[in-house]
């Protein structure tokens, strides 16, 4: 038997611990696969005393993860720390610029560095692997980069952040609001105490920010992705939209497309009959669009320690057996930046609900502001409420700057009496 | 730049013409990702002189196919003529026994063979890569291999061939008879002249056995595969199915518990609310369930000429970057057989139809057929029909040799006129 293969693990939160089982109860399989053991030998953490459920007493322990990348022992850093910047960049950068193998499962990292890391890994041939940073256990980066690799990838989008597609589900079985389910799951530990990365889409969009540059051969270009969350869905968009055939996801789309690079997060109604729209809970899924492929569609668990480390390991495993791919699909000198699309220019169906005083001509008023800028309505309710009036409408296709426009035409209406809510159709 | 990457290709059909079309459409990009350009420098087919609108004038041709493995100018051979034995076999050995790359799509071929060609390939130092012989586009097989590579995987199953889930797609939303469908495919190009590999489940089950392979890392057993194919379905038992709220679909399914391996490709009852139900006509989709990541669905186009293509690039690609990972996700010496589970030991819930005459006892007798196994049924449907009824039920959990005890029973009595259908429930 070969030589064990030996790692310094940084962060034994949840997915750290998870990985340090994964390894031992599957080891046997894993060094099966892998070619030879795998063995972690140094770990780094915040606080020693803590009881993991975890016997680290063959594992040199260190208070300075950033040490690991000088630990002679080691072949490979594998940081579970988290965090764009600080000690998991300087980690970072420090392992793979002594030539050691690197594995995080940090997208707000390699969402804001990966380029930088990238190069850094072929400069020092240090193999750079961030599987667990997007959908936890679906393997879809090396869907991207590896098996779709023949294709001209036009389109990647998907339900990436298991939180709020928790809370939206929640919110439309059981008819709660947004505030009352995120409290619950703040409760029970699926949200965060500070659920703003998750709600406000900031997660999502680091994720797509990977996707993006994987699909296109782009350099990952977080800044560029309009990010919007759910924090201002009400349960009434959940229900109008369910009526109209359609769910409520929180959906992260990037498109390729006249040379330029479209990114958005956004609340979108999905129909029921995409399968974006069965994926519940704290479930993932991912569509690629290439061409010749077609359609691949790709659904797990997007969280969790098990999902988490089934990904970190795969990346463990395939620098053990020397996978050569590059970390975004091509070496980082052929990812060529692409300028953002202008959203204006696009064409949707859209959703919009607004409150209005009930009396007679707002509806005229309405319908004028969508026909001045040359969009038709495909359905559209109108009820009675105590005071006010709801009106629900579906557009049929229009332009992305004409409906704005429009939008902005009515909520200027002293008729209109509270903000209007416009949402994306996703008529893919 | 690098030197090319020299391909001989063999096999002039859709898919080897589409592998060439897809080379040349994606170069630029097909270069980027694999580092070096890759060409077609020999091609083999039967018929030379068939125009299939590419230009061949920069390959040299060779009318003997087995020829390309000695070829002195070839780095691989991609093989695309299909058959498990023949003429696809003799390449496959001396290509990988001359050291060079062998990719294939010849799903019949690995599940026969696979087990001696990664053994050759070892030996030789050979890459062997086989994406296109499963689920077509979907990267099922890279999925396995290396995405779920840390987990410890108790079963695959899915929709594994396009023709069926054609026929049982158009039977359903059209109410038609499985021979119509089966000649407008024929007549439309959808299905082969003689439709026994697709219908009677054969293509499925070769495909199967290499998945079971690749996920519990046995040696691929096409033996064991228990078959069972579409040809007596029924529009009736469609349109039962879909009043008891299912969907038939002909499902590949393996498992392996308790040091055994079990194997079957059937016609099914998914429930629709099940991903699979939702995976329409041509599509496939596999289902990995595995330990710690859970459940993975991967839905794509299964067959035709641009995945087929996709996945066939992606494997030339794989090699051309270096990926060294083992054709079945770990050496062949490491692949162990397992024993074939016996299927009576199964549980399942159970659909049965049965054609009865119209008099009375029958229910009870039918009734009694199943008591007598300690079976109860879960919901039963009985209509009258012309001359005789038809019974339909569906079962509570019950052993599967106690439900076959009970079906003996059933078609040995003189009120049953007809041959009892029976068909398992995925409660997966």
């Amino acid at each position: 038997m070969s030589k064990a293969y030996r790692i310094g693990l940084a962060g034994l939160g949840n997915v750290g611990a998870g990985v340090i089982r994964l390894l031992e109860a599957n080891q046997d399989l894993i060094t099966r696969r892998a070619g030879r053991p795998i063995e972690v030998v140094a770990v780094s953490a915040r606080d020693r005393a803590r009881d993991r459920g975890l016997n680290l007493s063959n594992m040199a322990w260190t208070d300075d993860a950033i040490s690991l990348a000088a630990h002679d022992d080691i072949d490979m850093v594998v940081e579970l720390i988290g965090g764009a910047d600080g000690p998991a960049l300087t980690l970072a950068r420090r392992t793979l610029g002594s030539g050691k193998a690197f594995v995080t499962a940090n997208k707000a990292m390699i969402a804001h560095h990966g380029l930088e890391l990238a190069k850094l890994a072929e400069a020092n041939q240090a193999p750079l692997r961030f599987e667990a940073a997007v959908a936890g256990g679906i393997p879809i980066i090396k869907a991207l980069s590896e098996g779709a690799a023949a294709n001209r990838i036009s389109r990647v989008y998907g339900l990436l952040n298991g939180t709020c597609n928790y809370i939206l589900t929640r919110m439309e079985t059981e008819g709660l609001d947004f505030a009352d389910v995120l409290a619950a799951a703040q409760a029970a530990g699926y949200a965060e105490a500070d659920p703003s990365f998750d709600v406000d889409g900031i997660d999502t969009a680091h994720k797509l920010a990977i996707l993006a540059a994987l699909a296109f051969g782009t350099t990952p270009d977080f800044a560029s992705v309009a990010t919007h969350g759910i924090r201002a869905i009400d349960k009434m968009d959940i229900e109008q939209a369910a009526s109209l055939g359609f769910r409520i996801k929180l959906v992260g789309l990037a498109e390729a497309a006249d040379g330029a690079l479209f990114q958005r997060v956004h609340p979108a109604l999905v129909a029921l009959t995409h399968p974006l729209a069965a994926t519940a809970s704290a479930l993932n899924a991912v569509v690629i669009e290439g061409d010749p492929v077609g359609r691949l569609f790709l659904e797990g668990r997007g969280a969790g320690e098990g999902p988490t480390a089934s990904a970190v390991v795969a990346d463990i495993i395939d620098i053990v057996r020397g996978n050569p791919a590059p970390a975004f699909g091509m070496p980082a000198a052929q990812l060529a930046p692409l300028p953002a699309a202008d959203p204006k220019g696009r064409q949707g169906r859209y959703y919009l609900r607004l409150t209005v005083a009930d009396r007679p001509g707002v509806l005229a008023d309405l319908a004028a502001a969508l026909r001045d800028h040359g969009i038709s309505i495909e359905s559209l309710i109108q009820r009675p409420r105590q005071s006010d009036a709801m009106v629900v409408m579906v557009t049929h296709l229009a332009g992305e700057a004409q409906l704005l426009a429009s939008l902005a035409q009515m909520s200027a209406m002293p008729s209109v009496t509270g903000p209007p809510v416009m949402m994306h159709i996703l008529d893919l």
